[in-house]
């Protein structure tokens, strides 16, 4: 069971960015986390992190040739990118949805979500905590699937 | 660590209701899940349901006298109910908003949440699951505020 | 053949409530009429009134045990609840909706139709003819689908 | 008691136009079972069709020469003729407007009505039993005016 | 000089409509008025109504062979009718907004002329008068194009 | 001279939610103090609180019986809540809308009063003492009505 | 018949102002135009122009001691200005709004007016001629109410 | 304790202007029934009326010099005027809003208050009778301010 | 393989009409040209012309009896027509919407087209060519479902 | 005569992606029937596929030294890209928006497009089709402005 | 080279006005600084500062006489006034708007300018210093047309 | 004092690209003015240019190790890009907003600036001179928090 998790644009500065919203931690102990609970859910996961939408495009169309589930935060692309939103229909692999924030209680454009849409499910609110239980959805998504 | 759930209006028709959307299982079944789920993490758990908005607003306000966080399902609430988002605000417990199926991928009202303005976050998308990964998280912010 | 009539909110005082609107028979008067009419159609009825969104649910949820199908008149409720459309559209029994007013011809919220999205069709502006109306259409659709 | 019919714009196509929205019946037969039914309730009707909207207001000013009671049914014209609106204000008929399918169960604009601002009331959603409830109001409504 | 008087829609019924918002004049009246009027200012007018509005599109082509400038109150139509708004532009001969009542103070959506874009002014509120100082008006125009 | 205060969802809160926007005074408090200046105005007074809409419609009809003034504090539902609308106006008893907060200073959303168009006038912003001012303009309501 | 002209701001820059939109008379110029006109329909005239709107409104209500009409071209207040709305219905005198240019021809903001709503009718698009146009319509309503 | 109390623009035609919404009371009446229950209240009053923006900014700011806080009626700046809203915020003196009408139950623009946000609250729909109560409520605000 | 070609309001007046926009070819030139290619293409084809919505409806509904396919150019109708929107959809033909100029660079208003929906393509902005291109993908549709 | 052909984000998974809206034809043989076409009507083609906005805008600008003319599918860009559109705006090459689905019977936010204001014309809805129909209408473009 | 510079309504308060979004130099501060500024520039400036929306109208139609460019900061007007963009039109010449604070990270209805439109650019965040840049790029734009 | 200039998508074709709007400058030239100014007033500048949205949010965050400002004209960008807006929140440092045309006078979606709410101002309007002046306001900005 294998799952991609892609972090959009300027979660590379996590830890340093308005922590009041995303939290103190970061990229690099998030990702620790994650791959600390992929492992005990006996999950293979492969992390990438990108400023560009041509890139996350490219991640979840190469997802075809590895991955069975996506776990994704598109960030500021969340309320606006067709592209992404095309992307996640045109690979029709499960993908999950993932916020540090809460999006519905900061600014009104936050709560509209563009590539939600194309997603299994979005969990959003609980800062790294958000990826982790994504995973474990994700797992049981799997699990659903292959019986 | 105690927990109230509380699944809002129509939730006790689960399982009959519109299952390509709500899944096959009743309220029965998700109820043992989640009672099954806590046992495990520890967590005490009361479940109520209920297809009336004062109701849930009195449910709200008694959480005071015992649980430390909410989960909660406001089902067609969730779209409209300023008065449930009041409550939430007014008790200012952690309050965590599930849905069992993803409200971004259905009718254009249902994307919007009054009620999850008020909550630390969001969970939607994956059935009975959804539950099952609040009381996780649940769990976690108790955890932390207990430190 | 069991038809559930729901009057919703304040409909308990008519023929004291805009009588210029809502006509001058109070509501005894219009459920003689309807009991009579049912009975010249063969019909049975059961009718309640209920000023409590959550009332009006449950009682929908109860037509599952009895009727086959429903004549409900929302009022206020028509615009706005969620709640009851989803009631409607979980029991999935053929619904009527029914207004004494012309909605479309009063102020512009009025004109639009939460509820009526989960039910067969709609009659409005008759006065409580259009309840005796729609008796007669709940007796062709069950008269159809019993073929 | 004399009644026009007006059938608008593509219900000549009846029948053979989306059956799963429409029904299957020609207007040729509904027609019949309008006169059928008019003929038992004792009313006079004359019935009829025009795909061209100058004719439609034509047929309702000429109504002032024949018939006490309108019923129409603007298909696509509902959601955008100011012109049939101003001439059933204008000619101060009592009118009923009538639709085969649930008008707010469709696409968004069809839920809105330009034309039944200037009826009495609206049935929508039953077929051709839409134009029979319809002739058992518009009896209803000239016997009430009668005394 | 030569001008073509154009009444739209539902106003061969003039004086027998909506009194209090049209006044109690009848057509063949207003176009005595008129005649006198264009007498008076030395202006040969054709008058047409009609309740189609492609017949308004073809005499406001067939203008291009007779007159020089347009009358024209294209009542219901002057909300929504793109096509004789192009119809107006195709020809490119003066032409003047006439309405009987003042479109500013009725219902929201007779305040938008989209009609009026394609004209040289336009003239509302003063009854029958409105067309005799659009008369005066469009010598005027003509005159001034004279020279 | 009689007047029902009702006091709607979550004010039984009042004390411990939000002090920074509702104050620090809790129900009962606000209630002795509506007593005290009834008392001195020469009113009686009734009160009533409810986290329940249906209720809170019912005590307006029930008013009927008893007050000759309504001051109703609808809380959440002030910005939703067409059934109360309905309540007040059909029960057409001088109402008074207050409200703790000012309205006008918070979100958008809370700007917008539904149920104050059935109202006389509306009082907002001045914490308890919106409830005593709103007593002495009943009172002044009722002395001119009564002369 | 006494007959008030009021020019509304930047109106005193005529004949320099975007000659293209407003024609190249200076104010003087229409002045004379209108007095000369006036004299010709046998009626007084009092002339005013201002760039303040409160001046505008003071001139409104001093219109009640001597003009038995008013004439009024708001310019850049016509589509924002509730102020002179309400002045204009204080008064209740007889109004006519009169345009240079033809507002439904320009920028979208500009098609709307607020101050029209307050009057008998609206006369755009004629350049100076309009004011022309407008003491002969003030004159005729004089006349009619005279009798 | 000193009050500024401050009349918008066409307040001094009370009495005489639309007596159905705005009662049959004159200025001087209205100012007089001010002075005197200021007068009981303890308070000393200034009175001004001006139908000019910019005088009514000037008042608010000189306001600064005399008084501890202002009442205004904004009249139909109310629903317009960012710069009256920024004066009250630049001099953070308590201010309360008053209306003679019900803003809420007119014409929909009058419902929204740009002003209100500036204010302590806000008191409409008791004709002269909401300036005695805003006195009251001004008085308290400045006791409260004062311990 | 028959095709027939519908000609909208006002295209009557090609060439003559806003050259600029529309090109300078008259009408008769373009359906030589169309006749032309379509000889070509081993197409048959029909070409009408009506300035009426309701003759257009006809056609459609007569191409059931000759056409395989119809291109349509609905002219101003394109953005308001739901009767042509619904002759399209009933008598389900495979049709191509094509425009001389550029829906999408002109006024907002021309960039949404409500009959496009009932179209399997749309092809705009290429003049008389437009119609050439719709030929020869109306050929290509033929032959496909021909095998 | 030389054409550049881009073809936007995810149209390389063409074949693969939702085939039912797309096709089930891979972007290399659509590739192959573009060269095809361009062969047989002496066009030279350059076709590239980029998933980053940024690429696109390159090629674009690269157009300036080698193509007469660009065809361009900017897939989910089409309705928000405004870089896009800027590039296009700046080349000021002759450029045709292609779509292989019928943009306006699609989601409603497809219907609009941002770029296509910057083309002369727009095809969609014709599958691979489109693009061969935009050589054809390219090549006529190109030869227009040859002469 | 002369350039007018007006200061709108509520600047006078400068210094005392919420000095957290103001900053805290008062308008004879930030004037010292335009006139030292003006003098190292070679610039002669006159200052006004008003209040009142008809006095800066004016000011504009003075500058006519006396300068050659325009600095014009309209605060609250900036957002409303199509008075003052009128009074800019009219007499074309160069006009910069100024800001103290960031309209754009204001409340939502400060970010939109009616004003500018009729600007050659804007300049808005800096505090006293917009002014300062604004008379540098003043002297540019003077230079420029001097060439 | 170190200041990073980032020019967004397009603007490597200034100079060629509608010098009407953009000026005849192309980007080298107003590059080497920038470099001039920059030396002048003693800041160090690095300057970049880049078609790609995510090189863009890279450039931004490597300012953190270089720069102590940012100037950025975000182009297309700036009215949609919420990803450069969270990039310039999360890096924290002053920046600029620079546009070569006035954003206000353009087509509508140009005013509204999404990434001037993350900037401390904006200058519009002034060609090349707007990067000029902001050279000088960010150099205010430093030396104001360098002491």
């Amino acid at each position: 069971m294998r799952v991609l998790v892609i972090h959009g644009p300027n979660l590379n500065l996590l830890g340093m960015r308005e922590p009041s919203i995303y939290g103190d931690q970061d990229l690099d102990t998030i990702n620790g986390l994650i791959e600390k609970e992929a492992a005990e859910l006996g999950l293979e996961v492969k992390i990438v992190q990108s400023n560009r939408e041509g890139e996350i495009i490219d991640a979840i169309h190469e997802a075809l040739n590895w991955a069975q589930a996506i776990i994704i935060n598109p960030a500021g692309y969340t309320h606006t990118s067709v592209v992404i939103f095309d992307a996640l229909e045109a690979v029709r692999l499960p993908a999950i949805e993932v916020h540090l924030s809460n999006i519905h209680a900061r600014e009104e454009f936050r709560a509209k979500s563009v590539t939600a849409r194309a997603c299994v499910g979005q969990i959003s609110g609980f800062g790294a905590r958000s990826y982790l239980l994504a995973l474990r959805a994700a797992k049981a998504l799997l699990e659903r699937s292959a019986t």
